[in-house]
């Protein structure tokens, strides 16, 4: 084909997050016209399957986690792009073949780009790529190459760094995409424009307003038929290193120079690098970690199993902004709710006015910045209760993207980060150095519970975790806040 | 009676205000029990009435202009407590009767307090002030004495200080209660609440955070029956020098160290004092006058009258806090809404990050506080459209009392205010040098408009006045802004 193609090469192409999300993004994608001109897509993976099979199997994934088998005539179009070769990511020859099919597709005019997504297990990451390199499949001899990458990276610094050196060996550090799906989410992106496509933000955004911050990623489920995998990586990898992480960093940042990929990257970065590194000590006794009742009862679940799947803890950003303001993080799973919630609690007014009892203080306003279950903002501020002299109440302005949208499909975060990886633009995918910096971050965490200096304290499954994590904030005379979803959200 | 009794003499008891709002103010108290035990009230204006036919009266008003009648019960125990004497406000005899009738009501023992609420035409001010004085009604021998005064206070400058002065040959200031029923509206007294008991707003409260202020207050009516003495005073006595201004100076003034009376007057009074001054030049060409089309046909009005039924104009506050910052004010009557709004327009971010076209840039953060029609706040601000990139749309997050606080009815603007002046609480009523600071401020205006020097620009009917009142905004690159009640205003 004359002009320029682009590959994608699905490493893990039967797997649950191909069938799931992979495809499906991509055929909205093309739903929406926004896929590259002759862009061909070949399934990869240990199965063997004819093209006709592998599109067959694609399309009944479509059905059973979608709503797009709708458009069924698009499918049939769309898939006529699609094929399958089967292969062993382990295998050289097997990845020799592939190069000989994208080859033969590609054809000899023109350029030809190529994006691998590595949709398998971590332990194959590394094989996978170095068998890419050894192929030539990565050589940037006909077009560019790009390889994106799923979590989890690394098990901890350590593994993240020789990774990260098994992949810079095949490919530059631009070439690599590693995936943080929350990063696609619309709210995230939000989280930008939020703070700084307004002018009556960011001079609220510090220390001398700001009381702390609070970070809640809450899962209603518990560990449910992921509990293999789980246990062997618990809450800290699963949530904390890279999502809670990720929201710390856009509500911390400074603002960028501009969006592109290493301005934002850089002020990202700067915040993880600015987070004081707990001792072993302070990791093992500053922070809670919990385990829901039942959930050594697991199937695939070692019976005396110590992996948390839930923690609680205090971060301090000591930069010129942030000294001073805690931010707190808790995430767990079988808790009360599901809901990811970032709160801002203001400092009080400094100077009270207003008649109060004794001991009685004004309230803070908060602002909350509400990720699920309903994406959007609220602000917490006091009131006077009408005909009452000077008492005041604490009421809600509410914003919430789906009613402000209502002819707006929220895409799935997926969708972007594709077109992004296929444009690329790498500015919502992590950088080597924000992994490892997130790795240097806990790992004294996992040290505690992995040489078994901190065993998680039990709590009830529907519960908000254990007690102690209520005490974390009680010790600095402050409570955890909910707003989005709860009594008191004035919808008004 | 024995222990302590207070009367109210409500001077120009038959009219309209006493009808439509003192006599229902007061029955609402009393139905609330917020008025003082013993309470009497006595009725003194020219007609004759017996107390009985006195209080028929009254109930016919509370019938007619509100939905109290259905505590036909209640009235008929608080009526009891009314009486009538009928008397010229001219005639000091009559107030001899009347200090007779009170001292016979009052009885020798105990204290014996008496509010005289003059709601009587202007003309009468001076010399009903003068007969209370001369008749030894006003004398504090027997408890305290206050005196409400209704608007307008003076016609301009010289006459409010001679007013002044007659009333305080006879009161104390810290006996007189001028009123302005504006600052006993639940929306008036909540900017107080959401300047000071919040802690997010105060940050923002400056040069440094807000590009221009915008008062608009509206009125949908033309002057119908109030023609004969609208003519005579016109939009700058009626609206600009006292509802305006007011407005004014509660967006405006400093925190003040408490609530109480002098502490916020203080405050309030600094404001006015910062106003630049219009040189008579000024005045003439920087400020724009209107009158609607179909004025000079209205009953009662001169048939070549030159006052203006509407006025638009720009104001600087030369202080620290404000220098450099607009702001704008209009006001008029036959408008296009019945609207009072404060809007508050933000700086633009200072760096913009985001793809825009070119000549594009940020829309402002706004903030509105609306007094009518739908009393609350809005917020506009910038969010990103789903599924498009990075592509900005401004909406509003809202708060509205009626929803927020469905079991509270808004009371009335004169309950509180009576209130208040039973309990010696001026805060809400306005100050002598207040009076005279705003006399000061549109002397030069109104000077322009009665010697000939601007005549007011004709404009339709239901629009927002004449187009110069855009043009004063243009000219700084800005425009009107409206948010409550309008396309754009989001409840979600």
């Amino acid at each position: 084909m004359a002009g320029e193609s682009t590959s994608i090469v699905i490493l893990g192409a039967t797997g649950d997050l191909a069938r799931r999300k992979l495809l499906p993004a991509l055929f909205q994608l093309a739903c929406k016209e926004r896929l590259p001109r002759g862009l061909r897509i070949i399934g990869f993976s240990r199965p063997e399957y004819t093209d006709e099979a592998y599109r067959e199997l694609m399309w009944e994934g479509m059905q059973e986690f979608t709503d797009l088998a709708v458009r069924k005539d698009r499918w049939t179009v769309f898939s006529q792009a699609l094929s399958y070769l089967g292969g062993d990511f382990g295998a050289p020859k097997d990845f020799t073949r592939l190069r000989q099919r994208l080859e033969q597709m590609e054809g000899t005019e023109g350029k030809a780009n190529r994006l691998f997504y590595l949709s398998i297990a971590p332990r194959f990451f590394a094989i996978a790529v170095k068998n890419l390199g050894a192929s030539g499949l990565a050589a940037e001899d006909t077009g560019w190459r790009r390889v994106v990458i799923e979590k989890p990276f690394g098990r901890d610094l350590e593994s993240a760094r020789a990774l990260n050196r098994d992949v810079h060996a095949v490919f530059d550090e631009r070439q690599v995409y590693r995936i943080d799906h929350y990063l696609g989410k619309e709210t995230v992106q939000n989280l930008l424009v939020f703070r700084f496509a307004n002018g009556i933000f960011e001079p609220l955004w510090d220390r001398n307003c700001v009381d702390n911050v609070q970070i809640t990623a809450a899962e209603k489920v518990s560990v449910g038929d992921r509990a293999g995998y789980y246990d062997q990586s618990g809450v800290v990898r699963d949530m904390v290193q890279n999502h809670l992480l990720q929201l710390l960093t856009m509500v911390a940042m400074e603002p960028p120079v501009s969006l592109d990929a290493d301005s934002l990257r850089n002020r990202k970065v700067e915040v993880l690098q600015s987070i004081r590194r707990w001792t072993p000590d302070e990791a093992t006794h500053g922070t809670v970690l919990g385990q829901y009742d039942g959930y050594l009862g697991e199937a695939d679940v070692a019976a005396d199993s110590a992996t948390p799947t839930y923690a609680a803890f205090r971060l301090h950003v000591d930069n010129w902004r942030w000294q001073g303001v805690p931010f707190y993080l808790r995430t767990g799973k079988a808790m009360a709710d599901k809901a990811t919630e970032i709160v801002i609690e203001f400092r009080r007014p400094p100077h009270l006015m207003f008649p109060m009892s004794p001991g009685e203080d004004l309230t803070p306003n908060i602002l909350s910045l509400c990720l699920q279950p309903d994406e959007g903002f609220h602000l917490r501020f006091e009131v006077k209760v009408p005909d009452q002299g000077m008492t005041l109440r604490s009421k809600d302005m509410a914003f919430h993207y789906e009613s402000a949208f209502r002819d707006q499909a929220i895409p799935e975060a997926y969708e972007r980060l594709l077109q992004d990886a296929l444009e690329g633009d790498p500015s919502l995918f992590i950088r080597s150095d924000h992994i490892e910096e997130g790795w240097r971050i806990v790992d004294p965490l996992l040290q505690g519970t992995e040489n078994g200096a901190q065993r998680p304290q039990i709590y009830e499954p529907g519960s908000w975790g254990p007690e102690a994590a209520d005490s974390l904030l009680a010790e600095d005379g402050r409570t955890w806040h909910r707003v989005c979803g709860v009594h008191g959200d004035v919808d008004a």
